[in-house]
């Protein structure tokens, strides 16, 4: 029987927790709890120890326990720094805490994002190197490298913040390839554009629309991903140049468009790259999607 | 009596080495050959190989010999993978020859600005923490990562080339404030400038002409120093968000203007940066000069 691990995904909407199975992936005993009223208790950790106490009771031959956490923590993946999320539990030493309640078992603390880029080495579809970037579009653009199959954690322990580079327009990355950033950007080329496009004129622009519009061959929704990609490309550039990592995960909500931001994103690195870089370059989607904070932070547990 | 190390600084124009003393950092038996005579034989390798062996045999004590090249090495520190400098010695396996020739001694290979920037740590004037980024600012704009104590590799081996980080006016970092970019556009910037002044209008400013003018005031050599700040300063927020490191040294030539030029970095580090990375954040002058490259090559031996 392969070992099992129990994986625990804390957001600011929802706690999800699960069994993990560390060969196949498969998540059992799958428990989602609202993050708020966790909070509103007053007391989120000691909640938190309280349905782990139940996982572990239900499945006793897990023996350790990986969790992520939507935000900055200590170096020595301790305690909890700034969560801004939950940010009445900034400064709790949430390992220790944990582990004086459950001596005998193993926790392991990481940065989401940090544990869903984990997740894709051990859980994801494709064999990935030992060695990767991965980065998230959605709402903000996260990061994460792997080096030598760990989560690379740099000075101070909060590596890779890749949506904060400055970019252009005197704005971080972020600001503006986020999603509704992404959108104002949109409506405002649409506003602007004077060929024909299916998008709609009123404001109301989608990213689902968007790539609907995309995959027709919409001219407009085109050029708006290849801004995306333009500004996309050039901050992979400063992170490949930083870190001489070449293969390239995009994983969030906004990777749906991976295909159309793509031909910009290649065309700006070939610009920008030497040989040495391109030999190995290999950009692609991530493949956790749903579960890959669940599965992610189960992987810390390897 | 101290520990001493072989410390081999191999550049473009001098091979230069010397017995390092590894407490004070004292050089002595100091010999340097031009490089240009050892390619022409052909056999650089082994012309540099009958150096040591003269080192070796004179300092019969000395166990650990370190060397630094300017260009790009494999990720296991034994072969020169890219040395623009010295292209014959590409794919040559240096650690092994070396060793194969000198069974007892152990040799340390490392690209040269990495080296340098360990060396700040053992020989440098300041106590230094553990982590920080060594940026060099010359002809070209170089770097390196110093992280526990370790020269950060990255994936590849060859991390951080932040010159080569897309910058400002669709040119990388180095392209816009190198040594004779920096020239160009302060010869520019004289052309236009409508003020008082003692930059030369005939096209002939030099950076001493530069630092010069800026440390006795002069406007537009500030304002020329501000705009090769600003650049740096964006760069580096790049580089702290990615390696969340917040100790900066600046070493290279162009150094000398450090006061000059930090001004607008701090305003840029300022402006990108949270408190997260602003209550630790120290950027200073790098202190070993003209010895940097043989002492650190001499600190990859500790």
């Amino acid at each position: 029987m392969a070992t099992e691990y129990l994986g625990i995904d804390v957001g600011g909407t929802n706690v999800k927790m699960g069994i993990v199975n560390a060969e196949s992936g498969n998540i059992t005993n799958f428990y989602s709890h609202d993050t708020g009223s966790w909070r509103a208790t007053g007391h989120f950790v000691d909640n938190l120890g309280d349905a782990i106490a139940v996982q572990l009771k239900e499945n006793p031959e897990v023996k350790k326990i990986g969790i992520g956490v939507p935000g900055l923590i200590s170096r020595d993946r301790s305690t909890l720094m700034e969560i801004t999320a939950i940010p009445e539990t900034d400064g709790t030493p949430i390992i220790p805490l944990l582990k004086k309640r459950f001596p005998e078992h193993d926790f392991f603390l990481e940065n989401d994002a940090n544990a869903a880029a984990l997740g894709e080495y051990y859980f994801g579809e494709e064999k990935l190197p030992e060695d990767y970037i991965f980065v998230t579009l959605g709402t903000g653009v996260g990061g994460a490298a792997i080096i030598d199959k760990l989560v690379f954690k740099g000075g101070g322990g909060n590596a890779m913040e890749p949506g904060h580079m400055p970019s252009a327009n005197g704005k971080v990355l972020e600001r503006n390839i986020g999603k509704n950033e992404l959108l104002d950007l949109a409506n405002k080329m649409r506003g602007e554009f004077k060929g024909e496009t299916r998008l709609p004129s009123d404001g109301s622009i989608s990213t689902t629309g968007l790539v609907a519009a995309a995959s027709d061959g919409d001219v407009l929704a085109l050029q708006i991903f290849d801004v995306v990609g333009t500004l996309l490309g050039d901050g992979l550039v400063s992170m490949i140049r930083i870190l001489d990592i070449t293969t390239i995960l995009i994983g969030g909500g906004l990777s749906a468009s991976f295909e159309y931001i793509m031909p910009a994103v290649n065309r700006q690195l070939k610009y920008w790259l030497t040989p040495y870089y391109m030999k190995t370059l290999d950009i692609k989607r991530a493949t956790l999607a749903n579960d890959a904070g669940l599965l992610g932070a189960a992987s810390l547990c390897f």
